[in-house]
């Protein structure tokens, strides 16, 4: 829809990320260019803050805040896991979508997010279209898991990949620096798509990685990664890294956290949570071998380490922000920005287009088989290329007293909550 | 001795840090400049190399590469835990080493570590200077732990206390992003002294840090500790982050994660090891009052972060090695270089100083008690005035397909192994 005039609202969905604020950004330091756009809001935990009429005034906050957006993680408007059900199971919440669009004469709609929420985009741009309601709507891609179909990668996965591979570098020169065997277990998100256990193998590429690397989207034996283990420890002097997708499971699809806690709760240990994967296969190795074992979990800090946050990615995601935002300036509605990449110079290159909404919603792009080798050990040069010029550069907020300087934002409340 | 003629031998041992390589390029650096230092060693996992004959020739190591030891963490020569015995009771390793230095006519040794490795420096000292071989010999002081006596600060800890700090700066906007109550519990290292975890309230500084902090300085008491995080979860929509040090112990003396760790083997489950004391801590919680938790252990990763190494940090490490061979060469022995806080000009600046290394051997240094406030949950800000110059500057190795070049050496054997 050309020439609509009206607010704009943007919200934020789903798991944090170092760059979802990039983002943020990107629509916002683009949208108050705009002439038709006559109000820049951020909805308070996303989809949620637009139910409870929660929102900020955009346009109240300092530029220097803005731009500062872009190197602080996390979602700086908060975020939510909100699932809206189908609108001809009940429409209760789309009505109320509708009623607050109406109410701040809501013409152009970002949401930034993951398979989950361009599912809750879609279908919030489906009923407008729907019930006559005249918005543009673009999805902003954005997920550590780097999972969304249609796109070359992610916003997100490129910095998590670095704080990966810089950590493992480190952690490689910190477990081998006895003269005695050490094994040490690292675990990395990822349920169902391995790409960020993958980026571990960037760091094989600088001679300073993991001797095994397993993804979700092979099946894992436990048979299978105590021989594995045993070798390498047989072959380097009794020292083995091993990382590992939180999401492994056998042929059966039993995920192996689960199968570990299984197998101790029958010691009478009940329901009670073990330790994670990771401390769960060491203490296995170390029992097993007797030798010195450390479990480590990357944790929160691989998709909220922003100091570590990679320049392309941060780019990358500031101006998925600001396409959504001009395309729907030119009329573009119902769509997701998704990236091409764009390797015709010979060096890599980002273009930015727009793909069918309906098309990210509630899909999974998993680490082609093709690139998983050794045995479903290791990665292939293939994915080195491809997530290599993900990872470049650094960007990050400017230092105060030593520390990051992240953004402070006003927050004024610019709904009647 | 002045006018010593030979050659010098360098070792690491203990912990890895950030900064260990920086006081080894420091050493190595300064003593390939001495004209009275005729060959520059480097043992092989410090104390054990020598015994065994396994060291290397650092003059035969690129500059370049020398200088990127700075930037490079854990210990780039390998490292060791080995105590040992009085020379009174068993003086084997004594008479070797003496007939190792002597083999190789070392004259200038310089041991690099914490507490357990000043007794090893001091123990050889006094041994060959009642053998009556002539051999000047300065310990360098590290260690994350920041526990050596006599020294205002220890090179390592700096590093460290930057990256928990600005760690949690992030885990703390990512912990609190959902409009949902979530309880996280960080586990930082420290066995006695809590200078680590204390390093968490230079983030509370920047409004972005922990609601509790638990040292081992202090008694612990679960009891309090979850009425604690009620009362901070009745104040805060649920929220609360809390850090505790791994040593945390109730006042009889017990570990809490052996206590913890007890109650559920009474269950059945034996001796295997269960999670770390954050998740233990958090799943307590989550059984107890039924909200979303995470345990989150910085693990390895607070001590070989090198991509958030502390300047500052860098930079005395680096000096603490550089004096430690002048003040060799100048005659002085049996000595650790010691740091003293020099605030006379009104802004931070270290002097770097010599001190008996028998004082230095087998102490802890704590933290203050009048620095632990709030019933024992947090940190004063005399704490935050001591620690926050330890922190400043950015330092880290240059960036090579994105990731850090961390420095090569070339290994050549010197020893005739």
């Amino acid at each position: 829809m050309k020439n609509l005039v009206g607010a704009c609202m943007f919200g934020q969905s789903g798991g944090p990320t170092s760059v979802i604020n990039a983002s943020a950004a990107g629509v916002f330091i683009e949208a108050l260019k705009q002439p038709n756009i006559t109000a820049v809001y951020g909805a308070a935990n996303g989809i949620k803050g637009i139910l409870d009429e929660n929102f900020y005034d955009m346009g109240a906050e300092d530029m220097k805040e803005l731009e500062l957006l872009k190197y602080t993680p996390s979602s700086a408007l908060g975020s939510v896991r909100y699932k809206l059900k189908d609108a001809s199971v009940d429409d209760t919440d789309y009505k109320r979508i509708l009623e607050v669009f109406k109410k701040y004469n809501i013409r152009y709609f970002f949401y930034n997010g993951g398979n989950d929420s361009m599912d809750t985009c879609n279908k919030i741009s489906k009923y407008l279209i729907s019930a006559g309601y005249e918005c543009n709507i673009i999805g902003v891609p954005k997920t550590i898991d780097n999972d969304l179909y249609g796109t070359d990668h992610c916003p997100g996965y490129g910095s998590a990949a670095k704080y990966i591979a810089t950590t493992l570098m480190e952690l490689n020169l910190d477990a081998k620096v006895y003269d005695k065997g050490q094994v040490a277990v690292v675990e990395l998100m990822g349920r169902h798509a391995g790409w960020l256990t993958a980026a571990a193998a960037l760091a094989n590429h600088k001679g300073l990685g993991a001797d095994l690397i397993y993804l979700p989207e092979i099946p894992f034996s436990i048979d299978k990664f105590m021989a594995d283990v045993k070798r390498v420890m047989d072959a380097n002097n009794g020292k083995c890294i091993a990382c590992v997708s939180e999401g492994i499971q056998d042929k059966d699809g039993n995920f192996i956290v689960e199968t570990l806690s299984a197998a101790k709760a029958k010691d009478g240990f009940g329901h009670t949570q073990l330790g994670g994967l990771a401390i769960q296969l060491a203490n296995l190795v170390n029992e097993t071998y007797g030798v010195k074992t450390r479990g480590v979990e990357l944790s929160l800090m691989q998709r909220c380490g922003a100091h570590l946050a990679s320049k392309t990615d941060v780019e990358e995601a500031y101006m998925a922000g600001q396409t959504a935002v001009k395309a729907a300036c030119d009329g573009e509605t119902d769509k997701m920005v998704v990236f091409e990449r764009d390797m015709s110079s010979g060096s890599y290159q980002c273009k930015f287009k727009l793909m069918p909404v309906e098309l990210a919603a509630n899909t999974e792009n998993k680490v082609p088989l093709e690139w998983i080798i050794d045995d479903g050990t290791m990665l292939s040069d293939e994915f080195v290329k491809y997530a290599l010029p993900l990872i470049q550069g650094d960007c990050k907020a400017p230092l105060e007293d030593g520390l990051p300087r992240f953004a402070q934002l006003k927050k004024v409340q610019a709904g009647r909550k």
